[in-house]
């Protein structure tokens, strides 16, 4: 199929060079034009613009959060030099809120939309095994099924109302931060106890929590290997936001998400900026005094 | 070897099984005394006194909180009859303080002291495939050695201090309500904006948190059965304040466990003393107005 | 002074009246209009679109939060018909981000800036007894403040840059919540103990919190009058949004605030929307299911 | 009248000294008898022993904690050698389960007992200006009277039930615990917006929290004045336990107080062992690293 892609990050980049893997006829663009080098290495076009890009039959968006998609999709115009019929399938993890109006405007235009984020590190992106959340009109996401079977171990399939692939992501993402934040407060409590975090998470991450977000984020935390950051505290703190941002607008209190709020921007108030969310250990053992 | 358990609630009955299903002499005893009779229809003996189940080679104790511990093992008086060289097993999750007593009180007396708290419900203890902590002696563990491996999938050695395996189940399961709270919170917020709890879970327990505890207490939120409670709440309450002690006596601030320790007092305060802690989901949805 | 008001809610229209009564002429307008009718009949203009009234030297602005201040005041084009020369004085409580937007367009347009948030309710703004925050260029202070003084006990300076009187007025705000749910919890509690809201918190309002703030709640919560709501639950959410925005700006966690923010959307939850913040009682006392 | 007083800290000895000037036979006891000299050279008389001062027709204590009066009051044996009528007035800050021990100890021996907790801090204390609190049987309340009445400047009566005066002293501090966060925290948020605690808590205290809880504390925090303790934090900490104690056997959530519970670990947790309940402010300065 001819597609476009647009945001090529670390998450963007990966899944597009599936795409061009998969046979497709990728035309690529990104904000700072050097991220396209590698994807044209691969057989993919780079476009001069984001309109370029948006010519073929689907468009596929994996940008930052919710003031870039607001940027490059909505404000530039991009939606107006489309072609009718032409789906276009976002990828980012945004705003309910956006996700709606993103609805409306495509609908206006008489573009097919498919709210499709993803599970998965940058590594996993790679190696085509995202799990991938998808919500859209029937005919728009067989469309596009193909596309993101090239680029995910599975497809979640969510209904027709594009904001509740969002939703499911913003809640996913919560439980993971939450997950983090529980292994950080316990290692400071065995700690302060005599038991390494080592010794603790291992028996953790091997018994009752043996799943690839505790083992993952447990051993960097065992290490203290906080950079390069999988997951970047600032994307973290924005993803709690969303979250909160969800409940406030239908009255859904959430304690747990309120209290990840408080700790990440504690983490971030030290200068943490670019350490990953396993530093939320940090903040932990900073409370209790217990050093390093 | 021969051997004596006290203690036959779901968990204590399951595990003596296995101890004579491995083919070992086991003495039971039960403060109420109905719960010695299928272990007696395996080929154990019932002992009429909780000092005759203490006269063999090893005593295992599985008894509920604290308090029972210091019934039943220290005000009674059972230390003071026991053989010099005796080990007694300690698989309840009790304070570190008290393990700190327990520890003291078995030393004046020249008995051995292993602390081996566990981690499975019921069920899991039925099948011999417990997660077994185990801190002590080494030569004290290394006798009870095959005792617990008759029980346990795994043995995990924490050193020789008893108390590090008190630590770590009450971490550990401070780490599981936690789970379920996530869990409640999170499907509480999908739920407010159309996803239903078990269209969520479903994604979330097979991707990023496909491990047994999200499974299991997922399960329960989805299909609401909170009944029986493999977990009950104030079982549940009782451990998260275990761990705020714990923490209060070396200053480590836990604001999870602190909101975790609000949560149950709510569920509590609804009068649902025999729900499981998956019930933590009824709490969410209470509080964000969303019915049942 | 020849002065214009913009906003006659409860507040506004209190204000206004004493401009009047102070001897200024004053236009005033209301997005209703038959909130002008009582100030006209004291002796105002009304003014048959909101540019009218600013025409003088000087414009009140009394709005209820940030999105009606972008609509009548920016989004408008108001400030575009405004003389240079003229001072806005704005008391709504707005977020920190907009004052700082608000400071940029006067500025533009060489229109004077002054942001003066209030503390008080109607009834103490009809006495004319309000504390006046006052932050803007010394020239445009100066030049309002007979003005600020017809309508408060006493005006507090708050420097040049307008932004401070506005996150003065939210951390107070922030405080008053907070004071609000410390004794709708501590009320809780004794009840729980067998000793009424009335007995403890008579005591607690005529000792160490023998202030204003105390009082007044103390008393909503005695009597379980929260109708008419003096300060509504959906402003004080408003209001704990704008701290929280505040702190994750600046990187500063806000835990009292995270917490006020779960216990506001959960009364609001309930549907109580019309109901005064004093009714976080309700929610303090639905929780350890208390009964009314 | 003949009365002992045993505890002799900086409030009791304050109180005790207000009942020698009020003419009162006085009878002291402290366990560091270094304390008794000031009261002698006011014209009490030392006892040797806390029995000793257990032989008048009414005995007060002011006693640090729970196991303070569990040493002094219950395990000792005092109440044994005391003459059946005598009342024991107990000053103390506890838990309401040990008030209702005590409640049954004194009543077995037919020995009057009046819970009489008080506000106010030492130089409070020593002006005779305390507010105190007073629960107990009628006959008894009516025969101290006149002794509160020589330290207090209002007797709070709160029915027959000991362990009402108890409650109503734990949620009151529990309140006063909480103004002293909110001012932390709302000061925080101010500073990183470039207002200093100074100019934010002139007006808040001047304003709508002119009370003498926020005056003096506010005044701690501005002035960075947190030596000597007036309330020191281990205190603090004891005091917000009492009441998350409370509501736990009562099934009452108390996210505040949880809060606070954490708060003060941290505080602790950095070695301020001897700092005042003000340095609260520097828990949430650090969290935003704002520096002091």
């Amino acid at each position: 199929m001819k597609v476009g892609f647009i945001g090529l990050g670390a998450m963007g980049a990966a899944m597009a060079s599936n795409l061009v893997k998969a046979g497709h006829t990728v035309t690529v663009w990104n904000r700072s034009e050097a991220a396209t080098a590698p994807l044209v290495s691969l057989g993919a076009k780079a476009a001069a613009t984001a309109d370029r890009a948006a010519q073929g039959e689907v468009l596929h968006s994996m940008l930052a959060n919710d003031k870039a998609v607001r940027e490059v999709i909505l404000d530039s115009g991009l939606l107006d030099g489309m072609d009718p019929g032409t789906v276009h399938v976002n990828h980012a993890t945004i705003s309910v809120e956006l996700a709606r109006v993103l609805v409306e405007e495509h609908a206006k235009r008489n573009l097919g939309y498919v709210s499709a984020p993803v599970f998965g590190r940058p590594d996993v992106a790679a190696a085509g095994k995202l799990n991938i959340l998808a919500a859209g009109k029937v005919s728009a996401v067989q469309k596009v099924q193909p596309l993101l079977e090239a680029m995910g171990a599975k497809i979640w399939p969510l209904g027709e109302e594009p904001e509740r692939a969002n939703i499911v992501k913003i809640a996913g993402n919560f439980m993971l931060v939450t997950a983090v934040e529980s292994m950080a407060e316990a290692s400071a409590l065995t700690r302060a106890h005599g038991v390494s975090a080592g010794d603790f998470l291992e028996i953790m991450t091997s018994t009752l929590f043996a799943s690839p977000v505790y083992q993952g984020y447990g051993k960097s935390i065992v290490e203290q290997r906080f950079k390069p950051a999988g997951f970047a505290l600032p994307l973290a703190s924005k993803d709690i936001g969303l979250a909160l941002e969800a409940g406030t607008s239908r009255h859904v209190p959430l304690p747990f998400a309120s209290l990840l709020r408080d700790s990440l921007l504690e983490a971030l108030a030290q200068g943490d900026e670019d350490l990953d969310l396993a530093s939320l250990s940090l903040v932990a053992a900073r409370r209790a005094n217990l050093g390093d």
